[in-house]
Protein backbone atom coordinates (compact mmCIF):
# COMPACT_ATOMS: atom_id res chain seq x y z
CA UNK A 1 0.00 0.00 0.00
CA UNK A 2 1.38 3.38 -1.28
CA UNK A 3 -0.19 6.22 0.85
CA UNK A 4 -0.28 10.02 -0.15
CA UNK A 5 -0.99 12.20 2.54
CA UNK A 6 -2.09 15.74 2.23
CA UNK A 7 -2.00 18.91 4.71
CA UNK A 8 -4.20 21.33 2.81
CA UNK A 9 -3.48 24.95 2.85
CA UNK A 10 -4.08 27.94 0.10
CA UNK A 11 -0.84 28.95 0.33
CA UNK A 12 1.17 26.50 0.78
CA UNK A 13 -0.30 22.46 0.15
CA UNK A 14 2.18 19.99 1.96
CA UNK A 15 2.21 16.35 1.20
CA UNK A 16 4.27 13.07 1.90
CA UNK A 17 3.90 9.46 -0.14
CA UNK A 18 5.08 6.41 2.16
CA UNK A 19 4.71 2.71 1.15
CA UNK A 20 4.13 -0.48 3.36
CA UNK A 21 7.60 -2.52 3.15
CA UNK A 22 8.03 -6.11 5.01
CA UNK A 23 9.76 -4.70 7.98
CA UNK A 24 9.03 -0.63 7.95
CA UNK A 25 7.06 2.06 5.83
CA UNK A 26 9.48 3.61 3.40
CA UNK A 27 9.62 7.63 2.60
CA UNK A 28 8.71 7.70 -1.47
CA UNK A 29 8.90 11.02 -1.34
CA UNK A 30 7.34 14.81 0.14
CA UNK A 31 7.50 17.94 -0.71
CA UNK A 32 5.23 21.11 -0.77
CA UNK A 33 3.21 22.87 -3.63
CA UNK A 34 3.11 26.60 -3.21
CA UNK A 35 0.94 28.51 -5.45
CA UNK A 36 1.96 32.29 -6.58
CA UNK A 37 0.93 34.89 -3.65
CA UNK A 38 0.12 37.37 -6.20
CA UNK A 39 -2.21 35.26 -8.24
CA UNK A 40 -6.22 35.33 -7.87
CA UNK A 41 -7.59 32.94 -5.20
CA UNK A 42 -9.33 30.43 -8.18
CA UNK A 43 -6.04 30.89 -9.99
CA UNK A 44 -4.34 29.68 -6.81
CA UNK A 45 -6.78 26.73 -6.60
CA UNK A 46 -6.39 25.68 -10.29
CA UNK A 47 -2.19 25.72 -9.95
CA UNK A 48 -2.41 23.82 -7.10
CA UNK A 49 -4.89 21.64 -8.18
CA UNK A 50 -2.71 20.49 -11.39
CA UNK A 51 0.37 20.11 -9.24
CA UNK A 52 -1.42 17.78 -6.81
CA UNK A 53 -2.72 15.81 -10.28
CA UNK A 54 1.01 15.80 -11.04
CA UNK A 55 2.15 14.20 -7.81
CA UNK A 56 -0.72 12.09 -7.98
CA UNK A 57 0.70 10.81 -11.71
CA UNK A 58 3.99 10.57 -10.49
CA UNK A 59 3.96 8.59 -7.38
CA UNK A 60 0.97 6.38 -8.18
CA UNK A 61 -0.37 6.49 -5.07
CA UNK A 62 -3.00 3.74 -4.01
CA UNK A 63 -4.80 5.91 -1.29
CA UNK A 64 -5.18 9.76 0.02
CA UNK A 65 -4.96 10.55 3.38
CA UNK A 66 -5.90 13.71 4.94
CA UNK A 67 -6.68 15.39 8.05
CA UNK A 68 -10.35 16.13 9.61
CA UNK A 69 -10.48 19.82 11.12
CA UNK A 70 -13.12 20.38 13.88
CA UNK A 71 -11.97 23.41 15.23
CA UNK A 72 -10.21 26.77 13.57
CA UNK A 73 -9.16 29.97 14.96
CA UNK A 74 -11.79 31.71 12.98
CA UNK A 75 -14.28 31.34 10.39
CA UNK A 76 -11.81 32.66 7.54
CA UNK A 77 -9.37 29.62 7.95
CA UNK A 78 -12.00 27.28 8.45
CA UNK A 79 -13.07 28.73 4.60
CA UNK A 80 -9.28 28.73 3.54
CA UNK A 81 -8.56 25.31 4.62
CA UNK A 82 -12.17 23.75 3.44
CA UNK A 83 -11.12 25.52 -0.18
CA UNK A 84 -7.46 23.85 0.01
CA UNK A 85 -8.74 20.37 1.32
CA UNK A 86 -11.57 20.44 -1.79
CA UNK A 87 -8.54 20.79 -3.96
CA UNK A 88 -6.95 17.43 -3.00
CA UNK A 89 -10.66 15.63 -2.07
CA UNK A 90 -11.25 16.43 -5.76
CA UNK A 91 -7.46 15.46 -7.11
CA UNK A 92 -8.15 12.32 -5.49
CA UNK A 93 -11.50 11.46 -7.07
CA UNK A 94 -10.37 12.34 -10.33
CA UNK A 95 -7.68 9.92 -10.13
CA UNK A 96 -10.69 7.26 -8.89
CA UNK A 97 -8.39 6.91 -5.45
CA UNK A 98 -9.87 6.30 -2.15
CA UNK A 99 -9.74 8.81 0.93
CA UNK A 100 -9.39 8.13 4.41
CA UNK A 101 -9.78 10.91 7.02
CA UNK A 102 -8.01 11.11 10.25
CA UNK A 103 -8.47 13.40 13.43
CA UNK A 104 -5.24 15.33 14.79
CA UNK A 105 -5.56 12.86 18.06
CA UNK A 106 -5.80 9.50 15.96
CA UNK A 107 -2.55 11.06 13.84
CA UNK A 108 -1.05 11.55 17.16
CA UNK A 109 -1.39 8.39 18.02
CA UNK A 110 -0.40 6.32 15.18
CA UNK A 111 2.60 8.04 15.22
CA UNK A 112 4.01 8.64 18.53
CA UNK A 113 1.37 6.98 20.49
CA UNK A 114 0.31 9.57 22.63
CA UNK A 115 -2.64 11.67 22.06
CA UNK A 116 -1.23 15.30 22.80
CA UNK A 117 2.04 14.89 21.76
CA UNK A 118 3.49 18.19 20.16
CA UNK A 119 4.07 19.18 17.09
CA UNK A 120 7.35 18.62 17.00
CA UNK A 121 7.41 15.15 18.64
CA UNK A 122 5.06 14.51 15.67
CA UNK A 123 7.57 15.63 12.86
CA UNK A 124 10.59 13.98 14.93
CA UNK A 125 8.56 10.67 15.21
CA UNK A 126 7.82 10.45 11.34
CA UNK A 127 11.70 11.78 11.28
CA UNK A 128 12.70 8.32 12.81
CA UNK A 129 9.86 5.67 11.59
CA UNK A 130 11.23 6.67 8.00
CA UNK A 131 14.61 6.19 8.84
CA UNK A 132 15.02 9.89 7.78
CA UNK A 133 18.25 12.11 9.41
CA UNK A 134 16.24 14.97 10.16
CA UNK A 135 12.65 15.89 10.13
CA UNK A 136 11.38 17.03 7.12
CA UNK A 137 11.22 20.48 5.92
CA UNK A 138 8.72 22.11 5.46
CA UNK A 139 6.46 21.59 7.92
CA UNK A 140 3.73 21.09 6.02
CA UNK A 141 5.12 18.30 4.31
CA UNK A 142 6.02 16.53 7.14
CA UNK A 143 2.44 17.20 8.69
CA UNK A 144 1.42 15.30 5.32
CA UNK A 145 3.95 12.13 5.93
CA UNK A 146 2.36 11.95 9.74
CA UNK A 147 -1.27 11.71 8.09
CA UNK A 148 -0.09 9.00 5.74
CA UNK A 149 1.68 7.32 7.82
CA UNK A 150 -1.74 7.17 10.66
CA UNK A 151 -3.38 6.14 7.24
CA UNK A 152 -0.72 3.30 6.60
CA UNK A 153 -1.05 2.42 10.17
CA UNK A 154 -4.28 2.26 10.93
CA UNK A 155 -5.44 0.08 7.91
CA UNK A 156 -2.79 -2.74 8.74
CA UNK A 157 -4.23 -2.86 12.09
CA UNK A 158 -7.27 -2.68 10.21
CA UNK A 159 -5.98 -5.95 7.80
CA UNK A 160 -4.88 -7.80 11.33
CA UNK A 161 -8.28 -7.24 12.73
CA UNK A 162 -10.13 -8.47 9.77
CA UNK A 163 -7.20 -11.41 9.58
CA UNK A 164 -7.40 -12.46 12.89
CA UNK A 165 -11.53 -12.84 12.22
CA UNK A 166 -10.77 -15.19 9.71
CA UNK B 1 -22.32 40.25 -20.69
CA UNK B 2 -23.40 37.53 -19.46
CA UNK B 3 -22.97 36.12 -16.07
CA UNK B 4 -22.89 32.71 -14.30
CA UNK B 5 -23.65 33.41 -10.65
CA UNK B 6 -23.31 30.64 -8.82
CA UNK B 7 -25.00 29.86 -4.68
CA UNK B 8 -22.50 27.24 -3.72
CA UNK B 9 -23.01 24.30 -1.07
CA UNK B 10 -22.03 20.43 -1.19
CA UNK B 11 -25.45 19.07 -1.16
CA UNK B 12 -27.35 22.02 -3.75
CA UNK B 13 -25.32 24.34 -5.56
CA UNK B 14 -27.75 27.00 -7.25
CA UNK B 15 -26.32 28.65 -10.59
CA UNK B 16 -28.12 31.29 -12.84
CA UNK B 17 -27.03 33.11 -15.91
CA UNK B 18 -28.10 36.33 -16.80
CA UNK B 19 -27.29 38.34 -19.32
CA UNK B 20 -27.01 42.43 -20.34
CA UNK B 21 -29.70 43.62 -23.00
CA UNK B 22 -30.27 46.83 -24.24
CA UNK B 23 -33.68 47.57 -22.29
CA UNK B 24 -33.06 45.14 -19.39
CA UNK B 25 -31.06 42.13 -17.92
CA UNK B 26 -32.33 38.79 -19.05
CA UNK B 27 -32.14 35.48 -17.40
CA UNK B 28 -30.66 32.83 -20.31
CA UNK B 29 -30.57 29.94 -17.37
CA UNK B 30 -31.00 28.99 -13.76
CA UNK B 31 -31.23 25.40 -11.95
CA UNK B 32 -29.03 23.51 -8.88
CA UNK B 33 -26.96 21.27 -9.30
CA UNK B 34 -27.35 18.17 -6.85
CA UNK B 35 -24.69 15.41 -5.52
CA UNK B 36 -26.16 12.14 -4.42
CA UNK B 37 -26.22 12.17 -0.73
CA UNK B 38 -24.91 8.54 -0.40
CA UNK B 39 -21.65 9.89 -2.17
CA UNK B 40 -18.72 9.92 -0.22
CA UNK B 41 -17.61 13.93 -0.14
CA UNK B 42 -14.84 13.76 -2.97
CA UNK B 43 -17.07 12.19 -5.11
CA UNK B 44 -19.81 14.08 -4.79
CA UNK B 45 -17.16 17.53 -4.85
CA UNK B 46 -16.24 15.89 -8.23
CA UNK B 47 -19.71 15.50 -9.33
CA UNK B 48 -20.48 18.74 -8.73
CA UNK B 49 -17.28 19.95 -10.07
CA UNK B 50 -18.28 18.08 -13.59
CA UNK B 51 -21.86 19.59 -13.74
CA UNK B 52 -21.17 23.09 -13.38
CA UNK B 53 -17.82 22.44 -16.08
CA UNK B 54 -20.86 21.51 -18.23
CA UNK B 55 -23.03 24.12 -17.01
CA UNK B 56 -20.39 26.43 -18.24
CA UNK B 57 -19.70 24.97 -21.59
CA UNK B 58 -23.18 25.13 -21.94
CA UNK B 59 -24.09 28.70 -21.21
CA UNK B 60 -20.97 30.22 -22.23
CA UNK B 61 -20.55 33.31 -19.77
CA UNK B 62 -17.87 35.76 -19.85
CA UNK B 63 -17.91 35.83 -16.18
CA UNK B 64 -18.48 33.84 -12.58
CA UNK B 65 -19.75 35.89 -9.71
CA UNK B 66 -20.27 34.04 -6.07
CA UNK B 67 -21.42 35.75 -2.65
CA UNK B 68 -18.43 36.40 -0.14
CA UNK B 69 -18.86 34.58 2.96
CA UNK B 70 -17.71 36.30 5.80
CA UNK B 71 -20.54 34.91 8.71
CA UNK B 72 -21.52 31.15 9.35
CA UNK B 73 -23.05 29.94 11.95
CA UNK B 74 -20.42 27.40 12.71
CA UNK B 75 -16.75 25.76 11.66
CA UNK B 76 -18.10 22.75 9.79
CA UNK B 77 -20.72 25.27 7.71
CA UNK B 78 -17.72 27.55 7.02
CA UNK B 79 -16.14 24.79 5.66
CA UNK B 80 -18.55 22.52 4.07
CA UNK B 81 -19.11 26.21 1.87
CA UNK B 82 -15.14 26.66 1.33
CA UNK B 83 -15.58 23.73 -0.19
CA UNK B 84 -18.11 23.96 -2.31
CA UNK B 85 -16.66 27.29 -3.27
CA UNK B 86 -13.71 25.76 -3.97
CA UNK B 87 -15.58 23.72 -6.64
CA UNK B 88 -16.75 27.25 -8.50
CA UNK B 89 -13.58 28.86 -8.55
CA UNK B 90 -11.97 26.22 -9.64
CA UNK B 91 -14.75 25.39 -12.57
CA UNK B 92 -13.91 28.96 -13.73
CA UNK B 93 -10.13 29.31 -13.31
CA UNK B 94 -10.21 26.27 -15.57
CA UNK B 95 -12.65 27.89 -18.14
CA UNK B 96 -10.38 31.28 -18.21
CA UNK B 97 -13.47 33.56 -16.36
CA UNK B 98 -12.55 36.29 -14.01
CA UNK B 99 -14.66 35.88 -10.96
CA UNK B 100 -16.21 38.21 -9.40
CA UNK B 101 -17.12 38.73 -5.40
CA UNK B 102 -20.20 40.67 -3.96
CA UNK B 103 -20.72 40.57 -0.06
CA UNK B 104 -24.65 39.72 -0.05
CA UNK B 105 -24.96 43.49 1.36
CA UNK B 106 -24.12 44.59 -2.07
CA UNK B 107 -26.26 41.76 -3.86
CA UNK B 108 -28.94 43.30 -1.86
CA UNK B 109 -28.48 46.73 -2.31
CA UNK B 110 -27.96 46.21 -5.96
CA UNK B 111 -30.88 43.90 -6.61
CA UNK B 112 -33.80 45.13 -4.24
CA UNK B 113 -31.93 48.87 -3.62
CA UNK B 114 -31.93 48.31 0.33
CA UNK B 115 -29.13 46.82 2.07
CA UNK B 116 -31.55 44.81 4.96
CA UNK B 117 -33.73 43.33 2.03
CA UNK B 118 -35.27 39.62 3.23
CA UNK B 119 -33.97 36.95 1.37
CA UNK B 120 -37.70 36.93 -0.27
CA UNK B 121 -37.56 40.65 -1.16
CA UNK B 122 -34.50 39.75 -2.76
CA UNK B 123 -35.55 37.02 -4.60
CA UNK B 124 -38.96 38.94 -5.49
CA UNK B 125 -37.16 41.56 -7.18
CA UNK B 126 -34.93 39.38 -9.13
CA UNK B 127 -38.22 37.66 -10.53
CA UNK B 128 -39.52 41.22 -11.36
CA UNK B 129 -36.09 42.20 -12.83
CA UNK B 130 -35.58 38.79 -15.01
CA UNK B 131 -39.19 39.56 -15.96
CA UNK B 132 -39.69 36.35 -14.43
CA UNK B 133 -44.18 34.94 -13.16
CA UNK B 134 -42.66 33.66 -9.80
CA UNK B 135 -39.42 33.78 -8.08
CA UNK B 136 -37.12 31.31 -9.40
CA UNK B 137 -37.00 27.57 -7.57
CA UNK B 138 -35.22 26.30 -5.36
CA UNK B 139 -34.14 28.68 -3.64
CA UNK B 140 -30.21 28.28 -4.12
CA UNK B 141 -31.12 29.06 -8.24
CA UNK B 142 -33.11 32.73 -7.08
CA UNK B 143 -29.99 33.40 -4.99
CA UNK B 144 -27.68 32.40 -8.10
CA UNK B 145 -29.61 34.57 -10.31
CA UNK B 146 -29.19 37.34 -7.44
CA UNK B 147 -25.41 37.23 -7.26
CA UNK B 148 -25.18 36.95 -11.12
CA UNK B 149 -27.24 40.31 -11.18
CA UNK B 150 -25.68 42.33 -8.81
CA UNK B 151 -22.52 41.65 -10.56
CA UNK B 152 -24.29 42.77 -13.70
CA UNK B 153 -25.21 45.94 -12.09
CA UNK B 154 -21.96 46.87 -10.81
CA UNK B 155 -19.98 46.27 -13.82
CA UNK B 156 -21.88 48.41 -15.96
CA UNK B 157 -22.10 50.92 -12.85
CA UNK B 158 -18.14 50.79 -13.24
CA UNK B 159 -18.43 51.14 -17.17
CA UNK B 160 -20.34 54.29 -17.09
CA UNK B 161 -17.85 55.81 -14.22
CA UNK B 162 -15.31 55.11 -16.80
CA UNK B 163 -16.79 56.72 -19.67
CA UNK B 164 -17.95 59.55 -17.99
CA UNK B 165 -14.48 60.17 -17.16
CA UNK B 166 -12.83 59.47 -20.66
Amino acid sequence: MRVLGVDPGTAALGYGVVEERATAPVCVGFGCLRSPAGMALPERLLSLYRDLQRVVKEYGPSAVAVEEIFFCRNHLTAFAVGQARAVALLAAAEAGLPVYEYSPLQVKMAVVGYGRASKAQVQDMVARTLGLDSPPRPQDAADALGVALCCLFSRQTLARVEASRE
